[in-house]
């Protein structure tokens, strides 16, 4: 492991990341187990480099832990309470754990460092579950996906954020159209409306749901899904170019 | 003017406000002069205290912008491209305007803190614009209201983070119940479809407009307006206790 350099980055302020996947119907969010703390998950996150923009940090974070290029990101909120990174039972962990790891790399300096008061810039991503190959980043045991529903207990204020974040999600979803990022290339009408329906936690009905869809006049017809029974399978869409 | 002292701030982050009030038909923003630089107004603006989080630095520098207390407040975006702060004609003009101010309080250490690379959290505030007593802060040789088709040149990146403010604000708009705090207590119909006429740049159906303000439910009526005309005086409405 390199030298962590605490000069080449911004002090004090720090991305942290919702990564929302969709698969089988459930809404689905990419969590990291960090190697110096026991018992907690967290919101893959990391540093802004003193030569890149805010966007450009977070794209890089990400592509490092999804190998996707080219991610839909949305900066959703700042986490900057003076509350957030108090002194209390968690950060001591947190920093017993970081002076544990190796101590040329972790010294008193780069561990007060980061366990300083950091403001967060929350992103939310929307990727295609598939395409991802979660690769464990800067101090992290590992990468996974857990459903919305079975989210574990997480660092800090991350349960906040997510929360947050699938606020913002909610209201984007119905203002951009960018829901389709949770699906891949192709897909049926019943998977777009699935898709919703997981992000709303309730069902819509059917025929009101697809035509407003349609109606947005961004889809394009392909052929039908092969399922065998040619006459009763759903036609294919995707984005029209 | 009491000493600057850099210590008391988060490096690199600061705060930029979009303060927004209406009168007379018109969106109007309180823009600021500042004392370093000639040709070029500014978003009242500053820096966040080690000791507080960024609502409450935002709510301060507003509060004595303002004189208000319990302002509406909302963060809608961070500002962080590396390009926003680089070294240009206009940044060689402020630092030399800031130095040329007393020699004392602007030394070499503190207009290089202030020129470094800064990332803003850009907040817009929705103001009574009766209520406010504009009052010239930190650097400021004026504030002022500027209606929105009126806008002089700001510096940096400040016209962009306008704009972004007044698209967070249409979206907002639309799902939030927060366009009433543009408006003095009590307020009649016909001035709340003016504001959103002003917000949207487009005439609504009479109507249309008051059935669907009526609709949500959340005004109370109140007695009629005093025009001198009893009957045909329009009501006064307000917003639910």
């Amino acid at each position: 492991m390199p030298k962590f350099d605490i000069n080449l980055f911004i002090a004090h302020l720090s991305i942290d990341c919702v990564v929302f996947g969709y698969e089988k119907g459930e809404i689905k969010v990419l969590l990291s187990k960090p190697t110096y703390v026991k018992g907690f998950w967290s919101l893959p996150g990391g540093y802004i480099l003193k030569t890149e923009g805010i966007e450009q940090a977070a794209s890089r974070i990400l592509t490092e832990r999804t190998q996707l290029k080219n991610i839909y990101l949305e900066q959703f909120k700042v986490f900057g309470s003076r509350e957030r990174n108090i002194e209390n039972e968690q950060k001591e962990l947190i920093k017993a754990g970081l002076k544990d790891l190796d101590a040329d790399i972790f010294d008193e300096e780069v561990v007060s460092w980061m366990t300083e008061r950091f403001i967060s810039i929350g992103f939310y991503a929307l990727v295609d579950i598939k395409k991802v190959k979660p690769q464990t980043g800067f101090l992290e045991d590992s990468l996974v996906w857990y459903s919305l529903k079975e989210i574990p207990e997480l660092t800090y204020d991350h349960s906040f954020i997510l929360n947050q974040a699938l606020e913002a999600l909610k209201r984007d979803l119905d203002i951009k159209l960018i829901g389709f990022n949770l699906l891949p290339e192709k897909f049926t009408m019943k998977e777009v409306q699935h898709l919703y329906e997981a992000v709303y936690e309730k069902s819509f009905p059917m025929n009101n749901f697809q035509k407003k869809i349609l109606a947005l006049n961004t889809l394009e017809r392909l052929e039908k899904k092969f399922t065998g029974a040619a006459n009763k399978a759903p036609y294919l869409y995707r984005i029209k170019k």
